[in-house]
């Protein structure tokens, strides 16, 4: 589900000409439609309503200032990985007893930052961590919250890079390991053990690796009972799919009536971690179509977009639906050869899409749609390519909420002597 | 070949301890050794010396100023890929008559600025840009040389993403068009055809599909001249391969030996754009190991540098070596598992080197060795995280050619209202 709706001929994010923008702003663009964010958010809400769970919107997937207040101002908390993203989250508003740390590398300084701003609770990643934690804030005197990070061992069937909930992945700790951590809880002075956290993945599109990690987290959590412990917090983590192709995610309602069943027994406080469902599909990446090439071999679309703005086909090998912004329906009826859309940096890894049906001309603009999440996130200024600008529409109205980069940008940090 | 060694335990950058640079600036970090790049920048001059080639540095491989500005001022050339590395090579106080600019990408601005800089010449990737510089030339009324992209058909035997010289990658335009666009060259009043380009791939090892390839170009120099054409230039391009792990690549002398004979009775101005291998083994990264971690499956050593700071190993699978700064004689002799080194990114993607066998503790500095190219300048703020500083060492001597980022210029472009 999403806002970017052809009107006639015209692509629209909202009420806003796809055109129009590209015009004004230049290319390449991201261009996020509120509405559709929004919409995702509440869809989570609206289905988990009977847990009244923490939603930690998943800061790495989009981390546009912007959008994190919006998230904020209707409720969300944050769900951090690193000293910046704390940075970030404060700069959006949030308040600190609504923000939950995950990395399997927080230093020293970071979970000092951390502790010191009062966060909700860091998820531990190891025991050396927990150890590392407790002695800072013994060192700070302060007194603070975790959640284990639990490894369960399942496979959640997406991309070998996204997937974290394996044994052979890095993050989290097993079964035997997180229990002997709670029975010598008093070990660790001034840290509160008070919950579970497991991450499974990301861009899962059925319930089951969900239902048999959250069954093994319950099967611990009613354990830890018969030795008078209660955990307040389970964090269930993030990881919904969305639709890039032709991918049948299950709907929030669908995945909270699986799982909620099973949480509902534990008495405990539900956190969500989602992040590429709210923005996933609220963004398009717009590009300028900058030649048509044709080869004995194969027929090329240049964009001025490349892998330096959007990293996902050539890192994951991910699929992102392509169209041209104006529909032309008379070219439609000529038979299409397939195209490569591609970029202009100088390496054959550069594409945004392969073998795709597609009839622009040079001068077009075209709209990568998907590119909400992981997407400006994970740009760079490879080829020395100055980073896109970011468009938040809501319904008629526009914002620039961040400038593009200009050359001088580019060379900022380099003292020349 | 490069200038980092141990003395004794310790890795020295040249004469500066890579510990004390560490601890003084800060990890992630990039050092670079002036003397390492510069002894290969004149190996190649050497090497050629014959030929009195221009040798046009590719900036994108390692875009820092003052590395560009170190070669300028010994003679080099630019290659350049994009107006943002035109404005760098301006920058970087190069002579426009030295830059090359080759992308199958090239936005009108940009061809625009080149030409009104006068630069040496446009590498032309296919038919319609050359119409397109064409008619941007009579427009500006000024007149341009350009050498037009050969594509060999050749396999350079190397990662399929940095392969260029097949015919189904999207570079360069095949003989056949070649032949016809400069028999018919007076239809472009304002563009001279003065050379042919060739650029097959990067981190090539062997000789041989360079040598092939050449003697495709040498038969159409040779065709040609039936024709009563001489063409100028012959840009051979670069993609010489390095050592990064148990490669034998070819040396500057041995690459020499090779094509010089295939180009000599060409009479023909050559142009080199070599970029790796100048700088890819003059650089390192430096991070410190913030966890080790041991699992059931696996051992991890967590360090405080990720794939947003060097995305190769993830990207293209490539190898990096990566060795303790400091050596423990004592702790060599224990039997070591082998250990993934990975970085805080929340994702299995985010990885340095897998199954190593390296005896390091937390707090200690490892050194990911071959960081000089395509490594900083592929570099992102993926998870928020600051980009690393970068360091050129000569002698003793040291400059901090890029400052670290801060947290503040994460958010610098994102306007909140």
């Amino acid at each position: 589900m999403h806002y970017f709706k052809f009107k006639g001929n015209t692509l629209y994010c909202e009420n806003a000409s796809v055109k129009k923008l590209a015009g004004e702003f230049g290319t390449p663009l991201y261009i996020y439609s509120q509405r559709t964010l929004m919409e995702h958010f509440v869809k989570l809400q609206k289905a988990f309503r009977s847990l009244d769970p923490l939603i930690c919107y998943s800061v790495k997937v989009n981390s546009n200032l912007a959008i994190m207040k919006l998230l904020v101002s209707k409720g969300a908390g944050l769900d951090i990985v690193s000293g910046g993203e704390l940075y970030r989250a404060k700069k959006a508003g949030c308040s600190a007893q609504k923000i939950v740390y995950a990395s399997v590398g927080k230093t020293e300084q970071e979970i000092e930052d951390a502790l010191l701003k009062g966060i909700l609770m860091f998820n531990v990643e190891s025991v050396t961590e927990l150890q590392r934690i407790n002695g800072i804030a013994i060192r700070c005197k302060k007194q603070c919250n975790v959640a284990l990070r639990f490894n369960p061992g399942v496979d959640a069937k997406t991309h070998s890079y996204i997937t974290t909930g394996k044994y052979e992945n890095k993050f989290g700790m097993d079964e035997k390991i997180v229990k002997e951590l709670i029975l010598k809880r008093y070990k660790f002075a001034n840290v509160n053990i008070v919950g579970i956290h497991m991450h499974i993945g990301s861009q899962i599109t059925q319930s089951a690796p969900y239902v048999n990690a959250i069954k093994k987290v319950a099967k611990l959590f009613t354990e830890l009972k018969k030795y008078g412990i209660h955990l307040s917090y389970f964090n269930i983590g993030g990881g919904l799919g969305i639709v890039y192709d032709k991918e049948k995610p299950q709907t929030a309602e669908a995945f909270a009536k699986k799982v909620i069943p099973l949480l509902k027994p534990l008495k405990v406080k539900v956190i969500l971690e989602p992040g590429r469902f709210i923005v996933g599909n609220a963004g398009i990446l717009v590009a300028k179509v900058l030649y048509i090439k044709e080869t004995p071999k194969k027929r090329f679309v240049i964009v001025d977009a490349a892998m330096n703005d959007l990293i996902r086909p050539s890192l994951y090998g991910a699929y992102h639906n392509i169209e041209p912004i104006t529909k032309n329906l008379k070219r439609k009826t000529k038979n299409s050869k397939l195209s490569d859309i591609v970029g202009p940096i100088c390496e054959s890894g550069d594409f945004l899409g392969k073998d795709r049906k597609i009839q622009v001309k040079e001068g077009e603009y075209i709209s990568v749609f998907g590119s909400g999440a992981y997407a400006f996130s994970m740009s760079s200024t490879y080829n020395s390519r100055p980073r896109a600008a970011e468009l938040l529409v809501d319904g008629s109205k526009i914002r620039c909420v961040r400038q593009r980069e200009s050359y001088e940008d580019l060379i900022d940090k380099e003292k020349i002597s």
